[in-house]
Parts: C-alpha cells; structure tokens; sequence
C-alpha cells in the first residue's frame, strides 16, 4: 500500500507542465520561491521561469548569485527574454546583456530594436530555414541536429542566398513526401509573411485568418528575420480584447493586471474619464438649472429626466458596442461607413418608437395630479428623437475616432451615454417648451 | 513587356489562398458564384467551400446538382460539416447524410450527438494515433502514406488496446529522434486531456495555458475520440469574447454576425435590455415623481441629477468591467471574492471623495441665485456615498450572477447605471431631506 501511494505520488508530482510548476511559485511566500526554483534541475528551470510573472521573474533575478542568472537567462527564447528586459530596470538589463553569449545578446538586441506591440517585437528569431535544392532527407538529418535551440520548427522557411523568404515547407509535408525530393520541389512558393512594423493585431489576424501555426516576418528589404508563433498570438488576442473591454468600461489599460496593481493605480486609471464625464454631466445640470421656470411650475417634468438620459445612454452604448467590435473583428468591413450608420439610425428610430409608445402610456397611467397628456407626449417624441441621435451618435463617433487616428474603443458607453445626456436634456426641454408652450 | 505581364498576372492570381478565394466568391453577386466555384478545381472548392460563409454554402448547395454536392461535402472535415449542418434545414441534412459514405456519415453523427459549444462538438475526429510499441520509423511511413486524411497530425496519440490515451509524441520529437525507437520510449505519458462535455471556453483556456497546437478528447471511459486544433481555439476566444462585449453593451448576442442580420433581428436584440432598464428608470422617476414638494422648493436640485447618477453609472460600470473580464480571463482567481469587493469599494470611495470634492466647488461657484452651500454639501456627500455603493454594487453583482450560475456578463454596464440610478437618487434625496431639513 505505500509503496503503492508513492507511486501515486510520483505520478502526481513529477510530469507536471512547467506553466503549472511556474503558477506554483508564483503563490508561494517570496522567501520559498528561490529555494523552490532551485529544486529544478537546470532545463526545467528555464522553461519554469519563462511562465513566472514578471514580479516573481525580478524579484529571482535580484536574489540570484551572478552565475546562475546568466545560465537561465541566457538559455531563455529571445522573445521572452526581450520582454522580461521591458520590467527589469535598466541597470541590470544592461549588466546581464552585456555578459550574455555573442549571438544571445545580438537576438536580443534585434528585438528590442523594435517598437512595443509590432511583429519584430513579439517575434522569435529562432526559426528553421534551409535552402530549396537540399533534399528533404538532409533536411530531416539536420533537424534531428538542431532541434533544440529553433522554437518552433513546424514550418521550413525555403530562402536564396541573400535571405529572401523563396517559400515554405511544413514538417508535415516534409515527412509525408519522398527523402529523395529536394525542398525545391514540395515547397509553397506564395508565403504569405508580415514586415517587422507591423502592428500586433495586424499580425494576430493574419494568423487567425490562414489558421497558421506560424508567421515569417521579413524586414524592410524582404530578409527573413524571425517568425511569429501561435500561442503568442492567442495571449495578443487575449490582451487586446481585454484593452477594448476596459476602454469600453472607460478604465484605462496599461497591460498590468488590474487586480495586482495598488489602489492608487487603480483610482489613477479610472480617475481620467470620471473626470471627464463630471465635466459633461455638468454642462447637463446647467441646461437644467438654466430650465428653473419650467420645473418651478410643471415639476413632474424632472421625474422623465433619468428615464429620457437613460434610454437614450443605452440605445448610444448599444449601437458603439456593436460598431467598435465590428471595426476590431473587421466584421461590418464589407459594409460602408454610411451604411453602418443608416441601419443603427433605422433601428433607433424603431426602438424609439416602441419604447416612446411604452412610455407615452405610463406617463398616461399615473396616478392622480401627476397625470398630464401633454407631458406623456412631450415625453414620448423627446424618447423617439433621442434614440435616433443616440444611435447616430454611437454608431458614427467610432468611425470619426478612427478618422482621427485614435482607438475607436475610447469612445466608450460611459462616454456616449454622457454625450447623450447633454443632447438628451436639450431636446427634451426643447420640445417641452414647444409643446406646453413657453 | 506582355509576355512579363502574363507572368505577374498569373503570379498574382495563381497561388493565393483558400480563405481568400472564398472571399472574393462571397462578395460575388448571387448568380456568378456558382460559375465561380465550378472554376476550381476539386481539391481547392473542398477547401474553399469550407471557408464560405453560411449563407454562401447554403445557397450553394441549393443550386448545385445532386452529386456535385454530395462529393464536397463528404471531403469536407467533420467539424466543418458539424457546423454546416447546423445551419441547414433539417431536411436537406437528412437527405445529405444519407448519402455520405459511411465511415463520414458516422464521424458526423458523432459530432452532432454532443451538445454545442461542447468540446464534443467542436473536436474532429481525425486525429493521428498509433500504439506504444511501434518504432518511429514505421510511424514515419504510416504518416506517409496517410497525411491527407487527418486534419493535424503535429502530435502522434498513442493509445492502448482499448483507446485509452497513453501518452503522446509530437512531430517534432518524431523526426528529431533516432528512427529505431519506439514511440513508447520517446512519449511524454503525463498528457493533458479534455473531456467531451467540457465547455469551449474552458477547452480555450487549457490550449493557451500549455501553448498547444491541439488538444486529445476523450469521451467517459477514456478513450480518445478525437481533438481540439489551436486554430478553431482562436475562433473560439474571439467569439467569446465578442459576447462578453455585446453583453456589457445590453445587446443580445446570438452567433450571427450582428451586421449581417437584417434590422428586426437587430431590434430584437436591443428590445430585451431596453425594457428591463426602461422598467427601473421608471422607478427612479417615481422616486422624483414623490419629491415634488422639495423640489418645487428647491428646484436647483433637480439640476444635479444626472450627475449625480450619471458618476455613481460611471463608477458602477467600471467596476463590474472590470470584474468581469477578471472572472472571464481568471485574472482575478488569486484574490477571493471579498477581497475583490472590499478593494472596490475602497476605490470608489477614493474617487467618490476626490468627485465630490470638486462637485461642492463646482456648486458653490454657480452664478447667482442658484449658489447653495447647503445644496453643494448635499450633492458632495450624495456623490461620495453613491460612489461607494456603485463600487460594491458593480463589483458584487457579476459574482452573484456567477454564483446564481449566471453569465457574469449579464451584469453589464448599462443594468449597472441603471440599478445604480435607483439607489442614487434615493440617497439623494434622503440626504437632502435630512441636511435641508424636510
């Protein structure tokens, strides 16, 4: 029986993935965490430490005696590498780099040469490449070689003398032809690569549309300098789904974990936008205030107020939402700009509608002094006209974003909803003027 | 001259890829994309049928003669044609399914047994395995002679007599060990496996987790039934993520391509949330509606309303966005949920303090009549107690949801504002009352 639970145990604890041991030592107290990584035999530990996050990565690298840091650092993947310099302090980046092996510290430098979020950041320079007259049995000899140190050796980059990308042959069809046969002749000549400034959510697309387990990326001059691999692209993604979540919540998104930064960074990162929104939920009051007449003598008028800036806030977030992720998906490309903003008006004009006939009978059905026919009216058009300008405010508002060259996603439900408030506000009492006759 | 632009011609229209025929076919008026298509050749409409649209196939497979039909869609992969299927009439996919050959009636049959969104439904069945005791260099010519039929074959299964996953052995180990071994020296036996049952969200999790290209299914008994490619996983996460995003905007997602759906559809989509807010800003006008003798009195207190509202929406919204895209990506599975909650409501009261702050300025600098200390002191506590309150709310609610086995993301920013503008203008007016002395 115990010879039995150890086994059990064995089996429990020792294949375990290094993305699993990584999240292990991440919640251990920090006084554990160095003697735990030590526990790993030297392979283990590099691909454990390329899972840590970036706090436990620092927090290791300072504890560590100059030898060991070295070892793992230089025997990380250049593109993990490169980000981890992002978080360590200039100081230790330049120490380490400057004692890493010539060629580690030259991938290295080439990807940090390269602005953040595009593909010759996020790409690893250890791709497979060959030349096409080698046959497909020297190729499979040389892999077996030199498999260890190419990250992802799925695809063969086929390239000329002066490192042009010539075409593409994936592993699978590397082993499923002949030996005999030269790369030459199996090989993809139309590769579909990406230029290293490209934007990473360009990058992510491209992989996502031709389902692609990997990237070439080319440099200016069309040289083959790196690939980009698919389980970056799924985090890219991931992240950038999260950014639009959070503009469109109106937090900002610095690529921290919200929920691991400070307080104060958290007031910081929602403290903009309140700001903002205060400003224009001002101006709204003022219109208000400025209608003191009106609500002196009629002041069942205020109680519509939040239903009115309500409705219309919602009708507003509903057409940006679907237009801001349509214009990161590339879902609504096919239809034109005019288009888009035609169909929302429709649509508002139609929710408008129901919902000012909702309300027109409501108002009607209140009880006693407070029922008032002109006021349900008053109400109800001002309902339909504000849903229509919500919509055509939220729908159109992303597309002059990015006219302007910001992110479509600034333009947030928050945000909308309190741009509609001031129009809201201004047509109610408009109409309400117009129709009690002041 | 010509002779060299028949060349790049031919280059640029030759070589592309199927997805990108398939685009240009789907934006082909209706009647020239059966002309269209007939200009492929077999293999390429096979692949290029499967990258159309829903719609396209459909009205393909309605014009197409009998056969024509039947030899795509039995060359179709099995995932593919799960999700066609799903689309088309019940009748024509009998009369389809029929007609496949057996062994593609049956790998169909399979994926429609299990539910959707499932891992069972999303999976294919064409997996590589093969068992324990065959050396890699038999496995090698199997693979040769076999490639065509599976989908992914970067990872070799190995199972046991009776289909339970053993172990597994990826491309790359394959051709990168020596040709005499045994794929059972060479496998990794700790392989991270999915259930059926499992839903795709999960199912993403665990491929980004580990950086899979695919991922082994089994069903209860653990057999192996098929797996789950990187490729469908990053549709997957989009996907989801375009529907937490439609939902924290109030619109209800359905699977369609939300531009794409004519405007009733869309109307539809939008009506559900509109009502459900409508109802509650019914509500907060009644409360209004109740306080006519205090505003009559004090009619500058209306001006305040939709800031004070509009804030304390704000706040809300940032919080359960925050929340939720937490829950969604398990960023925030570390912390517990009241540390979540008292962490927000820490934070709204910070920026309900700086707020109201800069709100009893704002009210004490108001031109003439209007100037109230009394009203500004009223406002600025309102605002920092509705900010609180917003936080707890905002933060809170996506867990009860949760708990109540709820889409967090129900709970969306606009329910939020509106559930938020209740309670404000109860304190409110309760702290009027109180400091003005009603």
């Amino acid at each position: 029986l115990d010879a039995n639970n150890l086994q059990g145990a064995k089996s429990l604890l020792i294949p375990v993935q290094p993305v699993d041991i990584a999240e292990a030592i991440g919640d251990l107290p920090e006084a554990m965490q160095l003697i735990a990584f030590r526990l790993l035999n030297k392979t283990e530990a590099i691909d454990v430490y390329e899972h840590l996050d970036y706090t436990t990565q620092q927090s290791l690298i300072e504890e560590f005696k100059r030898q060991d840091v070295l070892d793992i650092v230089d025997k990380m993947s250049p593109d993990d590498r490169a980000r981890l310099f992002d978080e360590l302090p200039a100081s230790v980046v330049k120490r380490i780099l400057a004692q890493l092996s010539p060629e580690e510290r030259q991938a290295t430098n080439l990807l940090l040469g390269y602005e953040e979020n595009t593909a010759g950041r996020i790409m690893t320079p250890e791709y497979t490449s060959s030349k096409a007259n080698i046959t497909l049995e020297e190729t499979l000899n040389r892999l077996r070689s030199h498999a260890t140190i190419s990250e992802l050796i799925y695809y063969i980059y086929v390239t000329d003398e002066s490192r042009h990308l010539t075409g593409v042959v994936s592993l699978k069809d590397l082993v499923t032809h002949e030996p005999q046969q030269t790369l030459g002749e199996i090989m993809k000549s139309d590769v579909i690569y990406i230029k290293t400034d490209m934007d990473q959510e360009e990058v992510a697309k491209v992989v996502q549309r031709y389902d692609f387990l990997a990237v070439p990326v080319v440099d200016r001059e069309l040289r083959l300098v790196g690939i980009v691999t698919v389980d970056d692209v799924i985090d890219i993604i991931e992240k950038e789904a999260t950014e639009d979540i959070y503009a469109l919540g109106a937090v900002q998104s610095d690529g921290d974990n919200y929920f691991e930064t400070n307080l104060f960074t958290v007031a910081r990162r929602r403290v903009t936008w309140l700001l903002v929104l205060l400003f224009t939920n001002t101006i709204t009051g003022s219109i208000i205030g400025g209608q003191e007449e009106l609500l002196t003598r009629i002041t069942v008028l205020a109680a519509f107020i939040p239903l009115l800036i309500g409705s219309g806030g919602n009708i507003g977030t509903q057409s940006s939402t679907v237009v801001i992720r349509g214009l990161s998906t590339d879902e609504l490309k096919d239809l034109g700009v005019g288009k888009v903003i035609f169909r929302e008006a429709i649509a508002g004009a139609l929710l408008g509608l129901g919902l000012g006939l909702i309300t027109i009978l409501w108002a009607y059905l209140l009880p006693q002094s407070q029922r008032n026919l002109t006021v349900a009216v008053t109400v109800g058009i001002s309902l339909m006209a504000i849903s229509i300008l919500a919509s055509i405010a939220g729908s159109g508002l992303p597309f002059l974003f990015k006219l302007l060259k910001l992110d479509p996603a600034l333009m947030s439900g928050p945000f909308i909803s309190t741009a509609v408030d001031v129009l809201g506000v201004l047509i109610y009492f408009s109409i309400a003027g117009y129709v009690l006759g002041f």
